[in-house]
């Protein structure tokens, strides 16, 4: 029988998972914030990921087209001002993409997502599904990974600022940003969760929710590995070097 | 067999979709804006529409969450903070409660929506999953009804007016700001329906959107004149007065 976590047990559980399942701990990070990748390596991250990042506000909006409240709604529309910015050339899409441009991906090509690998496409959209048709309780314990996030950001900026020389400060301004943002959207979540997962069933659907998202992030961190590490065997039709030249 | 229409010849027919089949011709609008009504069957038609006013941001972020560009959905997005507000106490959603608080009915009951006709949930969530699940184009196309606004707001507002000595000008402070927001709302999704619509059957789907939507509103007339004006019969669990006072 399943029993009532207090609302700070349910924190720790939750942090718990992030502690054994956040993709801080997946290799390929581990090689690309101890500058151990190639170019070539760091270009195919940059690439699979824009997509994660193109995909933020779309989830947002799925998550704000369920809340109710105009005063919830209010809150979470800030995360979809933060990625989509207030104007043209500003926002957080836009900084990713400053970090592609910086590694000489051509934004079209970037945009059209056409060199994505299949499995990054899958694990975002099974994120966006997910916010769709979960409940709204499970829909914002799913962003909790927010939690984790300002550790592994700034062990990725100081150690691909170390690491590699073809990556500079501007570059990596998404994540200066992101490092204020961040906490903002968790502290907001948790407390959601905390003040709404009132039962035993309730409390295992959060942490089952960031147990997903924690698999949403490993299994993209899986494919980039699979595809451009080890064994280094990209599938039909994604992004291998150059191709991002040809029409 | 279709013919592709002009842009010109495309915003013809669906402004004579308006002419035909925008609410202001309902006989409850006439009654409305005449000074017809008494007041219960003003604060029913103020209560029903409240729903309709508390949909429209879930509407638009579920119009939103189908935008893949972000210069796109920032533009969208503004209808979401002309009703949600930029903070606690404004917005339009506030604004119509401004309304039913100048007609003595309870917030808390407003908001429950305990007293809604059947039909107005029906038609307003009729609304919402038509814009989830058919295209971004006819999604844009449906909120075309804002072309015939204008008019019907001037018309209610100098009406309700001079019609009722139980309203006054803050209390439709809601459709002073649609004046100004309407028209820009609309003239944008107009041009992106004379972009897009590009083939005959594009083209006949963005009328039917249209069409679509002028009877989302006319049935909640339709509803609101048979429960309370002819034959005056409101279905069984729906507002009548006095029942906004009860636990």
């Amino acid at each position: 029988m399943m029993e009532l976590l207090s609302p700070q047990a349910l924190e720790a559980a939750l942090r718990d998972v992030g502690a054994r399942r956040y993709h801080n701990l997946h290799p390929f990070h581990r090689l690309l914030h101890g500058g151990r990748l190639t170019r070539d390596q760091v270009r195919a991250w940059a690439l699979n990921r824009y997509y994660y990042q193109a995909m933020i506000p779309i989830k947002d909006a799925a998550i704000m087209a369920r809340m109710h409240d105009p005063a919830l709604r209010r809150i979470w529309r800030q995360r979809i001002v933060d990625h989509d910015g207030v104007e043209e050339g500003d926002g957080g899409i836009e900084r990713w993409l400053k970090l592609t441009d910086g590694l000489d991906l051509p934004r079209d090509y970037v945009v059209s997502t056409r060199g994505l690998l299949p499995a990054t496409r899958f694990a975002v959209e099974a994120y966006v599904h997910f916010v769709r048709d979960r409940s709204l309780l499970e829909a914002i314990a799913s962003s909790l990974t927010e939690l984790f996030s300002p550790k592994i950001i700034s062990e990725r900026v100081s150690g691909m600022l170390a690491g590699y020389d073809f990556i500079g400060r501007d570059t990596l301004a998404y994540f200066d940003k992101r490092l204020s943002q961040a906490p903002r959207d968790a502290d907001f979540a948790l407390d959601y969760v905390r003040q709404h997962a009132v039962t035993p069933e309730l409390q295992q659907a959060v942490i089952a929710a960031l147990t997903f998202k924690c698999d949403v992030l490993w299994s993209q961190l899986d494919a980039l590995h699979h595809a451009y590490v080890s064994p280094g065997l990209p599938p039909p039709g994604a992004w291998t070097p150059g191709a991002e030249q040809q029409a």
